[in-house]
């Protein structure tokens, strides 16, 4: 008999709003608790759930064209910021506007409307920014 | 009947390896295909699984002083990096030393020997960093 594979468990926390040129993350009333303090940083680290990119085929895709361009090399999705990817986590830097309530409207982020948001993380430069950091060059196209 | 809350699953990719001053990200056979290319890139961002607050007690804590420390301010965990969040997902940016058949050596990471990965993204400058940032005063303490 097959093991089941080990895994462990996402509970959505939130959702990303897009509304016009207003962009959300709406927390979900049974963490808003967990937002205190967050005004105090200007800028966050949204985790957020490909939601579209959960099935077994896509998570099962090691290898993509970034950025669907064929003359992009074959490259591994942990090299990639593609959606398909084994965890179909997405993981974006957002500018803080306000924290209003349980909604945190932010500059921008790729996620679409109805986004499940799964984590909230305060960007902390000292460890997360490093503007030295060097890419390939289909990065840069 | 209680409905089950809905959740995501994540699958284990690799392990976090420390022996020594030697640290790695050890990625499991299974998906050694999705590093190719990783070579390329300064620096990742790790995302790991903080299995020892992978417990229900822990997951329902939204508020903790930072740092175990009672004189700073009590806060929300989505504006700390506290192990002990809904979702206990890591994120931790690393300077690629070299990748090696299915091992990539790091400089460091706060996490432990044993930590499961979930996911391993190339960091991009252009959005990840921003050295502008600004925090509260007890993360400069």
């Amino acid at each position: 008999m097959a093991e089941e594979k080990k895994s462990f468990r996402i509970f959505p926390v939130g959702t990303v709003r897009k509304q016009g040129d207003e962009i959300s993350i709406e927390i979900d009333e049974e963490y808003a608790d967990a937002l205190r303090g967050l005004e105090g940083f200007s800028h966050l680290i949204l985790l957020s759930w490909f939601h579209e990119s959960d099935d077994p085929g896509k998570r099962a895709t090691l290898q993509v064209h970034p950025r669907g361009n064929p003359e992009n090399p074959l490259t591994g999705v942990f090299a990639t910021r593609s959606p398909v990817r084994p965890n179909p986590v997405a993981v974006s830097v957002c500018r803080i506007l306000a924290v209003q309530g349980r909604t945190i409207r932010i500059d921008h982020t790729d996620a679409i409307d109805g986004t499940p948001v799964i984590d909230i993380k305060p960007y902390i430069p000292i460890s997360d920014a490093h503007g030295e950091a060097v890419v390939p060059d289909w990065v840069k196209k």
